[in-house]
This record gives structure tokens, sequence and C-alpha cells, in this order.
């Protein structure tokens, strides 16, 4: 446990690997500035001061008794590296043919295409001049985005170009950069991102993530993304996977992602090293993006059932702001809920927008992350104009599923979701009919675990076959509600959900009670959500309170005047 | 954000402490041999090299910078703090008087008695002699334990007098030092400890912990205690802020304590500072021990609630061994499951039992949580003569409680319970009739929540008010299994069950389905915890394999042929 890993860069990125590398005190010297992030969490003399992109340095840094060499920023020269490596000075992680094709985002975009990993469509400008514009116009239409092809980042280096009007201002922008490239425009839904670890023998996906991005900067994440299906989650991490798989060498990448409209997914960008949209993970899951970089670099075992969500999380930017102190005025705010963790990252001044440190919070459920974290959006968005936060306006991801053989079903239950809103469980409904939506049912009724939702409420009368046939078709807890139908005394639905074969449980309540259902999904819920526990047990304790006021009345006008009053 | 700490110690508590403060980048200035275990995550010029019993080191510490002066060890000297204080030169927390008090045990233990406290009764030797341990063994009765006032931890200092004939013995061991006391014989069942906070308006108490020690020297920490009810864990936690508001100033304060035969409740040490049975609190909590010693000594909000615990943690220590390597071999054996999070200290040497490191493991369950934890114990055990943990047998806490009416229904629900143990799902099983031992269920169904059961299942025939009793006394889920009484078809037992009011559901099975009532009680915990749910598909895929087979079967030898084989 004594390897001496050599990290270029001192960064928050730097820090944050520092702090997983300290658990195990694995030593970690860092070339960056004095006093850098990363140096402030690492007590020893073999730091090294410097530009990571000195040679000089570097070699000073690898000589301190380094064995792994890795970097925080991908803004190094390869070279430099590529030499070290192949006169066998140190071992480089990734490799740096990796970084050199990673630091130019349009051969990053060629190498993705060739080995057919979907990403933006992009074109090279042989120079920067309107000659080259109107022909990137042609070969991707237009809007496009033109973009710096290195050193750009958290918008930087980006231009939108929506009409031929805009070709000599963004050359304007950007054209001290020789080295410009265009990309057709992603009209997207929402950004998503995948942490993927690169170990000698596998790639490895963290959780799916939503990212919301703010004048180009990555301003709050979402583990696991909300409104987007199980499906679309993993199609997300087959395609980080696959794209990390294009390139040599061990560590975590981060994988940015557009979903667009049609639910398709292409690759945005690929950073060789942990990512701001992976910062999540060091409280949200059991292992960090930094454990496992380390993991990954040193041949410490690591595997995927290791990288599970522990509990949906948010993170949320603490930017730089008009004022010097800002920032440190939104970390002082976090102390009134302390479940919010706060990450003060150690840089000296506050630019605008410069990242000084982010808050993550993780509760039992994403609703109640959300209730945690709003009133420090809120705080960020104050002096802001109103601006939607992306594309994602699903407020709360649901816990339950509400089907109903037939939209006559609906008025039975609505003391039911009455009592859900009370209790401030998210929920869907939606008409299925075993008998006349067969194939939307066994489409559907699969996908309820993978999306999210904890207990499934079926409702149907007559027959009644729904709620047992969704029960076939999930491991979720099914709960029928037998809905009285309009001939007899509705003995049929109740038999028809209760009598299940052994081995295919439904928790049958008694007929039109949905009442009991909704409260059922509660203490389901309850069980590990204390908070939902806390509102059942009001819950209970208020319907005790509504019969003792009941009783006080009765005893005080005596039977007679209370079934007066009660006419 | 920049008030700066001083803290006396260096150690493992002190590095821990340090690491918290790294996060919101609060400056800490360590007092303690250079390259000590908290300097090394900690890269600043500012720190001291000295004895923390050193004045002049102590005075040096302060004159960095330094706002509140604190301890992560009890032995300092408490006159020149005082000094400190009293001079204005800084403000030291706990306060001096506290860490005096404590720091002698017998003083301590006067000190909580006079305040009645509950305490194990102590005598104070004048002198070390036979003459005086003749004394304490009429004053205590015998056995008794014969302590050292000062300075011992970790079982150094203690020796257990069993007869008159270990008095000689006992003095020997411990003779050198003239401050002894005799202490009372706790016969415990258990140990537990809880940490309490005092800030400057309040006393909070983080959960109650099970501590097994093991030598002398704490070994495993299982926090919630295993198999203590949520009554007395309830009364553990007062009884350990009442405890720790006995004393002045602020910061966390680690209260050990007995839980005795009859289920009272003995503090048995104090430390005022974080402590070994806190560490689960940084993977375990949202909020860790070393946090809340900072909220609490620089004033920083914290409540009671921002203590919950985040999942069921284990805590094992990595102690020392017989080969200078014993410890880095445990802490390599945990990268097998990554779950695990291996805190190792960077201390130079192990001595045998010296702590050179922890281990935490957090999951949805603690049946989970031991599952993950058990190969470590038996690699820390393998050389070891077999010893039981302590008192602590319960293996797994039960998270489903199986109540019945009468034990003639427990036919009836061996399938059920088969299916719970194919289902790894740990259960209780007990007789409660709603008619027969009505006190039994009203003082029973109410503790279920408390104790970590998250579902219940209950089964009755006839009357059968048993499922719908408990699911009015609890706020867990209930499922109700009809049971067929010997007279008639068992109609009465199911609408008993199922037609319950409004307001309070029981999940209803058909009749003698004590299998289903089992597949949902599964469904119902598979809803959050994966293992389970994996197990609940599993078992869905075998069925399905099953009635396959019987498929291919009938295909093969025909109908008649079947029929004729089922016979």
């Amino acid at each position: 446990m004594e390897t001496a890993v050599g990290v270029l860069g001192g960064g928050q990125l730097g820090a944050m690997l520092v702090e997983a590398a300290n658990q195990y005190r694995i030593k970690i010297n860092v070339l960056d500035a004095e006093n850098s992030p990363a140096k402030q969490v690492s007590g020893h003399g073999t730091h090294v001061n410097g530009s990571f992109k000195d040679a000089k340095a570097i070699k000073q840094l690898v000589d301190t008794g380094v064995k792994v060499l890795t970097v925080e920023i991908e803004h190094v020269d390869t070279t430099i590296l590529e030499e070290l490596v192949s006169s066998g000075e140190v071992d480089v992680q990734p490799s740096p043919s990796t970084i050199r094709t990673i630091q130019d985002k349009y051969v990053q975009k060629k190498h993705l295409e060739d080995r057919g990993v979907a990403s933006a469509k992009s074109y090279k400008l042989e120079t920067p001049t309107v000659e080259e514009l109107q022909k990137a116009g042609e070969a991707l239409g237009l809007p496009f985005m033109l973009k710096s092809r290195r050193e750009a980042y958290d918008g930087r280096g980006n231009y939108p170009v929506n009409s031929a009007d805009d070709f000599k201002s963004a050359l304007d922008a950007l054209g001290g950069n020789k080295d410009l490239y265009a990309e057709k425009w992603a009209n997207f839904r929402m950004e998503l991102a995948v942490m993927v670890v690169k170990t000698k023998d596998d790639v490895l996906s963290f959780p799916t993530t939503e990212t919301i991005h703010e004048n180009s900067i990555c301003k709050l994440t979402y583990t696991p993304a909300r409104g987007v299906s199980e499906m679309i989650s993993k199609k997300a991490q087959e395609l980080a996977r696959k794209a990390v798989a294009c390139f040599e060498g061990k560590g975590v990448f981060g994988v940015e992602m557009f979903l667009l409209q049609d639910d398709s997914l292409l690759v945005n960008e690929i950073a060789p090293r942990p990512h701001n949209s992976g910062h999540y993970t060091i409280e949200g899951c059991y292992v960090s993006q930094y454990e496992a970089h380390l993991s990954a670099i040193l041949d410490m075992p690591l595997r995927q059932k290791d990288l599970r969500l522990r509990q949906p999380a948010i993170m949320l930017n603490i930017l730089g702001g008009d004022a010097e102190d800002s920032h440190t005025k939104i970390a002082e705010a976090a102390l009134t809920d302390r479940w919010l963790k706060v990450h003060l990252y150690g840089k000296g001044t506050a630019r605008k927008g410069r990242k000084m440190g982010h808050i993550t919070v993780c509760a039992p459920t994403m609703a109640e992350a959300q209730r945690r974290m709003q009133p420090m959006i809120d705080l960020v968005d104050k002096d802001k104009p109103k601006q939607s936060n992306g594309v994602s306006v699903v407020d709360e991801s649901p816990l339950v599923a509400i089907v109903m053989g037939s939209d006559s079903d609906l008025p039975r239950l609505k003391d039911g979701l009455e009592i859900l809103r009370k209790l401030e469980i998210p929920y869907l409904v939606d008409i299925v009919s075993a008998h006349r939506t067969p194939y939307t049912m066994f489409e559907e009724a699969p996908s309820f675990a993978d999306a999210g939702i904890q207990c499934i409420i079926a409702a149907a009368g007559g027959a009644a076959h729904l709620p047992g046939m969704v029960a076939a078709l999930t491991p979720l807890p099914v709960i029928g509600v037998p809905i009285k139908p309009s001939i007899g005394d509705g003995m049929d639905s109740v038999l028809s959900i209760l009598n299940m074969p052994k081995g295919v449980p439904v928790a049958t309540v008694s007929l039109n009670n949905s009442t009991n259902a909704a409260l059922l999904a509660a203490r389901m819920l309850g069980a590990t959500d204390l908070a939902i526990r806390e509102r059942v047990v009001q819950y209970i304790q208020d319907s005790e309170k509504a019969v003792q006021a009941k009783r006080r009345r009765m005893k005080e006008v005596g039977g007679d005047k209370y079934l007066e009053e009660m006419k």
C-alpha cells in the first residue's frame, strides 16, 4: 500500500483524489503551484512546485519515486509523457496517446466515429475563414456549434452559429485560435453523464447522472437521472462504456452525452480523469470516482457491482459570484441543513463562474433530496433572471404506480390519490386493461421496477385480472383494489384478485378501498424511508384525534342529540 | 470559515477531525510529533512539533492564531489549559475542568454519581495496600475491578479481582501506580455506546451502538445495536445525554455503557472527545462525529435530526498483530469487497493490539452488512482460539415478524417460513392471540417498528382479528393470512381480515396462502434492498423454469400419459 502515485495538477479533482488516497495512506505526490488545493490535504515534503506543463518539473515529480503517473487535467504535454513511458521511467495512466486524442476535441470525435460510437458529426476547419464556415454549414446544416479544438472547457471556446450572419462574429470570438472545428447541432432533450472505470481487465460504469448546465457550466447533477427510463439509463451506460473502451490505459473517464428528442444518445465529450459529474459518488455511491480511479491505476480489485448507488444524490456546484465572498455565503447557508455536505476547494480568489466548491445531498428518496437541495438552488438563483433548469421539469420521480383497468375505476381511486398527495408520495397513474390492452400491460408492468417505482396499486372490477397479471410481470409488491362492478355485490372482483395461486402474491384490500391501498403503499415505503414513516404515524394520530373528538361530542350531547346532528 | 482550530494530539482521532475540517477548508493546527497521522492529511506550515503535554509547545500552538483549542486525547495538562482560558488567550473546548474531571476515572464516577447518573459504584483506595483492597471488597462485594485512576485505556490499568487470593497479584500488576480505585463488578449482558454532542444550546445524541471488546480493546461496533429494543436504545441515549449534560463546555463525548441482565443501564466511561465507537458515523450517518465536534466547538448549527443513521453500519478495528505487516494484510483483504471502507491511520510501527486502522461497512440491512463484514472477522479471528463475540449471539436482525393467533396455525405457515429462509430474509415468529393474550398484543405490536422489523405477517382463522388489530397498532405494512378453521369453508377468516375500515390497511392473501404472504414480504423488502430483489427475481425465474419443464414433459408424452404419471 505504499505505491506512490504522481498527479499532474493539484486542483479540486487532485484534492479529492488525494483525500481518497489518504484513507488508504497511499502516498500521492502532486505537481502544481505551491499551496494548490491538493497539497492542502496532504502533509509531506515530496510534492513538487511548478507547472504540470513543464517537462523539467514533471521529471522532478517522477524522480520522487512515483510508480504511476496520472492526471487531473487533460491539458498536459503528452510528448513528455510518451518519452517517460518509452524510456521505462514511469507508468502513465491513462496512456499518453489517450490523453492526446482526447485533448483535441475534433480528433476525439473522429476517433469515436471511426469506432462506431455515436457522437455529433464534426467538420474540421482547414483555416479560420468565412469560406470554411460556409462549407461547415453545407456539411452539417445550420445551426451548428463552432468550437476550439483544444483547451476549451466550461463553455469557453464554444460559439453557436445560427445562420450565415453569425460567421463573422464567430470568427471574431474564436478566431485567435487557428484550430477550430464545427459540430452538428444536437437538439437534445437532456444531458446525461456516466463515469466509466477502465481497469486492467474491465470497463465498468457508475450510474447514469442527469447534468444541468447554465451558461455552459455544469450547475447541478441528479443521480439517478430523473424521468429517464431504466432502458435509456442502461443504454447510456453501455454507450459510455463502449466509448471508453476505444481508448488505451486505465483510470476513470467522464462521458458526457446528449439524450435527443427521439431517445437516441450521442457522446458529447469525454474527460480522461475524474469529472465534475462524478462528485456525487463521494457520498452517493459505495465507492467514489476517486477511489475508483486509484483502484484502476493501481490494479486494486474493482467489480461492476461495487459501483452501485447508495442513495439518490444531487450535486450543486458552488461557483464564484459577483462578490468576492459570494461562494462562502452559499457554503454558510448550507449549514442550516447538515445533510447537505459542503466541499470547499481552498482555491484562492473567486472569479465569477470559477468552481469554488460543491454541495452534495443524499436521501432515501430523490423527492427528499430535492426538498433539501431546493433552498440552495433558490439561493444560487436569487439574483438571476428566472431560468428553466434545462429540459428536466420532472420534479419528483414517482414511487408508486397506480394502474386501473378502465377510466371508470378512477372515481373509486380518488380517495387513495388524495392520501398519497397528503403523505407527499409521488405517484403516476395509467390506464392498462388486461383484456383490452394486453400488449401495453406486458410492456409496461415489467418496466416499473427499473423506473424506480417501489410499489404498484392495481384496480379492477369483475373478472379483475389486472392486479394478478401485473404481479406476474414484476418483482415489486402489487396491491389489488377490487372495484364493485355495476352488476352484483363485487365479490367477483374480490375473489378474482384475492385467490392468486401460490408463487404470485397480490396484497388485496377490501372492495373500493383505495384509501387503504394508498395507506398500505405508504406503510411499505415507510418501512425504509423514515420521513414517509413519520407522515404515516402523523396520519394515524390525526385519525385517532378525529375519533376522539367525536367521543367528546357524544359524551357532551348524548346519543340522541348526536344522532340528530348526524342527519 | 477561516477560524483556526488547534488540536492537542495528532493520532487517528485528530487525523479524522482534520479530514472533516478539510471539507470545509477549516484550518486546523496540530500539536504532536512530526509526521503524526493528523499532520499527514494537512499540508501547511503552521503545525507544531512537540508533546501535547508540554506547556511551551501548547503556548506555541496557541500563538499560531488558534481561536479554539480542543483535544483528541484527555491525557493533557489541564492546569496549562486553565491558565490559557483565564488569561483570555484562547477558548478551550470542552472546558479544562471537564477534561480534568474525566481524566481521573474515580473523580469522573463520583461526579456522575453525585448528579444522579447511574454508574458503577466505586471505592477509592487511600493507599495501594491489601488492607484497602479488603475494604473495597467489603464495600463493593467480590468480584470487583481494580483500576488505575489515570492514563488507563484499552484495558491497560485494569485488573479483575475475583477473590482475596487476587489481592496480591492485583497490586503487583497495578501497584506501581498509587492512584487506584475499585469498581463494582458489572454483570452486563452487552456493552453499548452513544456519541453525544454538546453544543452551545443543546445536548444531542447519535444512535445507540453495540460495542464488542476483546481483551478489553474495542473490536467491533454494530449500529443500530443488535437485539436491543427501541426502548432500551432510547434509554441508552437519554442516559448518555444526561451524563454529558453534567459537564461544562462543547464538543463530542463518547459514552460507554453496560446493559445489565435486568435491562438497566450503567455508564461505564466517558471520553471528552471523538471516540472509537463513533468511527462508524463517517459512512453510517449524514453527519460524522468529527463534523459534529467541529460544529459544536465552532458554533455551527446542528440539530438532533441531523444525527440520523443513514444505513446500518459495522466497524471493525484493524489492530497490530503478531507480524509487523499483519494489519496491512487485513486492509488488503478488505479490497475484495469494496463496500468495506478501509481507513488506515499512517502510524509507524505496529505493536500488537495497537489500533492501526479500521474498516466500516454500511448496507441497506444489518444482515447484508454482516454478510459483508464476516470474512474480515474470520480473518482477524483466524489464529485465535474460537471465542464468542461477547453476549451478542443475534446473527441477523429479523426484518419480518410473523405472528399467529394460535400454534395450530403454524403448520399452515410452514411453506411461508421456508420461502423466507430460501430468500435469506431473517424473521421472527411469535404466538399472539388477539383474544387470549390481548395485553401481549398491545405491547408487542407497537414495538416491531422500533426493533427494525420492516413487515409483519399475521395469521388467524375464524373471527381472525389479529391482522387488523396489529395493523391498528403499527405504522408498518401488515400482511394478513386467513387460516381455514376446522368448521366452514374459511370465508369467515377471509372476510374478517379483508374488510378493514378505511384508514387501517391489511394486505390480504388467499386462504392458507402463507407462500404468497412470504413472497409479498420479500417483494416489499426488495423494493429498496436490491440484494433481496435479485433473489425474488431468481425465485420467479425458477418457478417459470419448473412450469416450462412440465410443458416439455407434456409435449413429450402427451396428455394421457402425463395424467397417468401424476397418479
